[in-house]
């Protein structure tokens, strides 16, 4: 007998958009483990701190502020085996990921190192995506639009060619890409159609039209949306 | 004073996925309207059902069996009308959203004749999109990847321009465009990286490759993702 792994989807941020069922099991399991900066507090911590029981077992799994990709390994490699422990010892272990563990999460990163040894079920979260429609007001993508989401990160003129074809967008990522992709936008005549989104449904949520933010750089939690035919619902 | 509309995603079909918000609304809101077929039962009101504290007006928005857009309209007229009364009455209302009601929902259209006069507040909850990836046990998207989103309803040509350069896809209103999305796959050689999903996370759910579903015709709610390296965690 092992225990087994549930990747829990905690939502966007605001701590009523979890589920029933991650609510059921984040009380119910013996180890909880989340992501955490290098130094400081674990937002994933944080959206469920009000729901935690007390007297479980907690990894924190700190990532060390490097863009390098070893380094996260290494810490994944680690977690992995703090988590496998626990497994083996016939304790179940819940890992917090904001949103959904399988939309652009790093869960993904543990899942793929346990999934062969144990078994491990994930349970679906909103995603930040839907969370920023819903906080804008607007609808992501309707009827036969084809939606796109784009990671920042990808090159000037990959994001010049995806946006140029894209009838909904949703730009994820955009962090220090903010510039770029503003860039991007002016050029392709789409600065007044986008808007921004920042750290949606939670406590210090902004939004505003893209073309209105004064900001170099945005956090870690935004996202612009982009819609070719404005109100998708007319 | 007016009542204030609430467009309540409830989930992918399993009713523990709701949201703890969902909930709280749910139960505290005087009118509950939400879709049905033109006969039988809703699956919206299916999937709350337990949670449902009873006393409520509720509001069935029957959809006649047609393709035509027009008696659609008609019906979200109708609906509309039904719920701006409860609305200036000062009745709060909740329409029902399976998903989430703003990733290709029908709440749009009520939305579109009733945000300019009464406020109105989208609760996003876990769309059918993660809920698949959940199941499959197989990330949707990561790092770098671009994520585009495609209805089956597209003619073949755009399909296969799409399926051609994406890097992670999801197939959605499969229904009766099934056949015409497997050759699309089969021509561009995607056929055995694309999974089938029906019914996610609901009591009947299916998931198969999809070169080995022999149906020619889909439920409504089934997916198709299609990722074009595989395991994206790898």
């Amino acid at each position: 007998m092992t225990g087994k792994l549930y990747g829990l989807g905690i939502g966007p941020g605001d701590p009523e958009l979890l589920t029933l069922k991650a609510l059921r099991l984040l009380q119910a399991v013996p180890v909880v483990a989340y992501p955490a900066p290098e130094e400081g507090d674990s937002l994933a911590r944080a959206i469920v701190a009000s729901h935690l029981p007390g007297g479980q077992t907690e990894i924190e799994i700190r990532m060390p502020m490097v863009a390098a990709r070893f380094p996260a390994q290494e810490v994944y490699d680690w977690a992995a085996g703090e988590i496998g422990g626990h497994l083996e010892a016939d304790r179940d272990v819940a890992v917090l990921c904001e949103g959904d563990p399988f939309f652009y999460g790093s869960f993904m990163y543990l899942f793929g190192r346990v999934a062969e040894r144990f078994p491990v079920e994930v349970v679906p979260g909103v995603s930040s995506l839907t969370a920023c429609a819903a906080v804008l007001g607007a609808p992501l993508a309707a009827r036969n639009d084809v939606l796109t989401v784009i990671p920042a990160t990808l090159e000037r003129h990959e994001l010049a060619q995806l946006l140029r074809d894209a009838e909904a967008a949703a730009i994820i990522k955009v962090g220090r890409h903010l510039q770029k992709v503003r860039k991007v936008l002016d050029l392709l005549g789409l600065l007044d159609r986008a808007r921004y989104v920042e750290r949606a449904t939670m406590g210090e949520q902004r939004i505003l039209p893209l073309d209105s933010l004064e900001e170099a750089g945005a956090p870690y939690f935004s996202m612009i949306l982009v819609h070719r035919r404005g109100e998708a619902w007319t």
